[in-house]
């Protein structure tokens, strides 16, 4: 690795000149901006590599004592980085939610990075402050669609915020469960409220055993993180069965009631628009029924699903979105905006108040430093690549992604369906399912099996489905993820399972048929699949 | 505004094809890489623009319902977003921590989104996982010099982690005070521990009225919020005086001894290493035998000051760090890294465990996911650009910046003191300086007035100062930020003060030559000036 010279001049020259345009740094953009996915399968090794053996170059704890020329970095970036990083842009890369990205972030990256505002005070941000306010009026307007008179009060005003722009979907719902424990627990009487008092003083004050945050068990881990960093603690996360997936409301009503007959507050009832596991929806409508006769805040976390409600087609599968205190929604998942871009939205626009704080030097009071309602400090322009994305697709665009996704989903679940060995475990109501491979034989077995034999065969199929699923990712060539999900189908005990998100526009129904083909060969050579063939149910067989 | 067509093939085109080379986003690019002061001055307006005329702009509260053509939509962002930025690159934009940023970060921007991992688990970032924690491990080494053994354990073990990757150093702060929350109230005897059981639980069980956090009153607002955040309410914080700008150890160990008799448990005490509105550093190694007398935390909040460590020459400043059980450094601040990459790091490599969280979809037992013990979920690939900069800049390149800056400090202090009509009101420890303008006059009548002419001729002083600071920056050559402070000069009541942060290696002696010509003049055209110069002391004369 060439060293660099150590004076001042070398170091100024990074800051004052560019690369040259034949340097390495310079190839590596112009193959971005000529052919991404080229870029990416020329430089993205397929192998398998160990993570161990990936360790191997990055083991070294010290920082590096002498400067490195860019040039020679950028080969060892190639080397070390680019070819064991994952492919997202892969059509057959269907996973997780990342995705492919339209080209123009590339360009807007540079931009972003060229103009390196902070987001947390107007003084650093300028014109940035009031684009990030319209993307989250925007948002507002997709979920609560207020008249007009409502924005144009509340869109710039320094004394409300229509939400948070947050570096994702986790600190967006730690933020909105924040808020509406500010909100429940707030100041009264000669009380201070929770922020200023603490939780154990709010809780005395306004004789609380305990405050709650109840969802169904496909609830995103977020929401654990978010009550025990608000203090509330894991266990106070009610987190309902869900065998049909979603939360059902009147259990949610029968345990609210009983919880709060205990001398216990629920805080808060969660919908979920769209859970990360099999993408169902909350019944959002009568969620909002719930959380009003329990006296509760209503969150529905939409991270996944909230992009949605671009589509005319398929917005009602969210109705009583429109119904809930706050909103999480991810740019960065069904929007197509590089990571880092998530909100919270709040329907009250005062509601952001609870959590509002100075400084003497910034946020100070009546300023429209957006900083002052979020939890996060310093924060990049990511805004702009959600204004930006607004305007290139427009709401039909979005929805025409929207549709394709859910359509593709549907091809792909039929798919599955006519394939003797692949049995549909959840059906895509947005662009998730899940499915598993088991022999056809095996399938028929286990609806005549006792108990106890549908409890062996189904460990055995489950082996067989991470076998399967580890096989196909080391392969290189696909990426499916797993999870394990209590369903109707099989009633007593969770199953292991594929999961599927089809969020990448490029892939084809030809890449659908080649990942189910190539899952049916690597189960049919696996060991497993031949016990079940033979019998041999018992894990140790 | 050109409407694009809405059909898949278009919106498939931008997923597929890249801008053409004379598009204007293409130029845009261009531009930016070859001469990003040049783009920046040529389309960054200077001229004052009202907030409420940008607003204009961005006033619109409903998504675009058609798609727009990426050049028509790059036109308009010119128009709109850039040319009302702030001009974060100018070497007279001394007053907040953004600066220039050294040239390769603009490739790296494009090759961040091209790759576009999410860094929550690894099979959506692969080798970005082993690169995140090596960075955090070098920057683990830098602080606490343990020995290699150390580093071979603990830099890529799944059960533990040497800290946390964050969008910022408020994120940072909140991520620390956390881990040592569920630390010192965590499991024990038949108790679950406050992460399970909650705070109200803890302190019934640890037999404590409240939980106390304690800093200095030049503390981060970010402390502020996390008591909040994390229910000890801001109450808790106690922030003890510093009218020479850091805290007093004795007052401390006092204060913290009282507040642990009246029956309250002191959580941690925070040393500053870089105060944001003076630069200052707590007096770190006293502070920790006090935290270790008191039986707290000890956390270090560096979030400016940590890359002072690179420099032999004034890593001794920072003494005492290494005490620490957790530290803040903000890459974003002094190692020129893109906005958006703070760190929390832990001493102890077990201490993260304390906020430890599983689910069934990613972040298995067992799994290296770095998503497990942090506060955010998904996370885009930021520590590539810090490994990039550790690697290219490397521990002596860093050293010659840190020491430029500070070095260019005392010269600019040098500058101020010298000027009859500026008094230097603290000196740089770090970059970071403040002064006030104030007629020579006006400063020796200051000695010998009474207390309540003082207070008169203060007002009068500050009103000149807040004056000065919003016309210079009005007029767009140059910027300074201000704040109030307390200090031993004028130990009556807080000033006003112009603040200083001198990180950007562009900013030349001439510049800062400059900027203090220009704000003498601002001042002696002032009508406060001439009040002050006629005696008219009253803030009503």
């Amino acid at each position: 690795m060439g060293e660099a010279q150590v004076s001042l001049e070398h170091l100024f020259r990074v800051f004052t000149k560019p690369e040259h345009k034949d340097s390495k740094l310079a190839q590596i953009e112009q193959h971005l901006s000529d052919n991404i996915l080229d870029f990416l399968s020329q430089h993205v090794v397929t192998k398998k590599t160990s993570l161990e053996e990936i360790e191997q170059d990055f083991c070294l704890s010290q920082v590096p004592e002498s400067p490195e020329f860019v040039s020679a970095h950028a080969e060892s970036l190639l080397d070390k980085l680019v070819a064991h990083s994952v492919n997202t842009y892969s059509p057959t890369f269907i996973g997780h939610m990342t995705s492919a990205l339209p080209y123009f972030h590339l360009p807007l990256a540079k931009l972003l990075v060229g103009l390196n505002q902070n987001l947390v005070k107007i003084e650093t941000s300028k014109a940035f402050t009031p684009l990030e306010r319209q993307v989250l009026g925007m948002m507002h307007h997709l979920v609560y669609e207020q008249p007009d008179e409502f924005y144009q009060h509340y869109l710039h005003s320094a004394r409300h915020a229509l939400g948070a722009f947050c570096s994702g979907g986790t600190i967006a719902n730690i933020t909105a469960l924040w808020v509406a424990r500010n909100k429940i627990l707030g100041p009264k009487g000669g009380f201070a409220g929770v922020a200023k008092a603490g939780l154990a003083a709010a809780y005395r004050f306004y004789d609380i055993q305990q405050l709650g945050v109840m969802c169904s068990r496909r609830g995103h881990y977020s929401l654990s993180k978010a009550v025990d960093a608000l203090g509330l603690g894991r266990q106070q996360l009610l987190t309902l069965p869900c065998p049909q997936q979603t939360l059902d409301p009147r259990q949610a009503l029968e345990h609210g009631k009983r919880y709060q007959e205990d001398g216990n507050r629920l805080l808060a009832i969660v919908g979920i628009g769209g859970t990360t596991e099999t993408g169902h929806i909350d019944p959002l409508d009568e969620l909002a029924d719930v959380a009003k006769e329990l006296g509760c805040w209503f969150h529905v976390d939409a991270a996944w699903g909230g992009a949605t409600l671009f589509s005319e087609q398929y917005r009602a599968r969210l109705k009583g979105v429109e119904r809930a205190d706050s909103v999480t929604i991810d740019a960065h998942k069904q929007m197509y905006v590089p990571m880092g871009a998530g909100m919270a939205l709040f329907k009250n626009p005062e509601d952001a108040n609870t959590v509002r704080h100075h400084a003497q030097y910034i946020l100070r009071e009546g300023s429209k430093d957006l900083g002052a309602t979020t939890l996060e400090g310093s924060r990049n322009g990511m805004a702009m690549m959600v204004y930006s994305s607004l305007h290139i697709f427009g709401r039909r665009g979005y929805e025409l992604l929207i549709n394709q996704s859910i359509e593709k989903a549907k091809a792909f679940a039929h798919m599955i369906e006519r394939h003797p060995d692949f049995e549909l475990i959840t059906s895509p109501t947005l662009s998730i399912l899940t499915y598993r491979v088991c022999p056809q034989a095996i399938q028929e077995k286990l609806r005549t099996a006792s108990k106890e034999e549908r409890h062996q065969i189904n460990q055995k199929v489950d082996r067989l489905v991470v076998n399967v699923q580890k096989l196909q990712r080391e392969a290189g060539k696909s990426f499916v993820s797993r999870t394990r999900l209590e369903t109707p189908q099989h009633p007593d005990r969770p199953v292991t399972v594929f999961r599927v998100v089809l969020a990448n526009p490029l892939t084809s129904h030809n890449d659908l048929a080649a990942i189910l083909a190539e899952q049916h060969l690597i189960a049919t050579n696996n060991r497993v699949w031949q016990d079940l063939d033979e019998g041999k149910y018992s894990l140790t067989a």
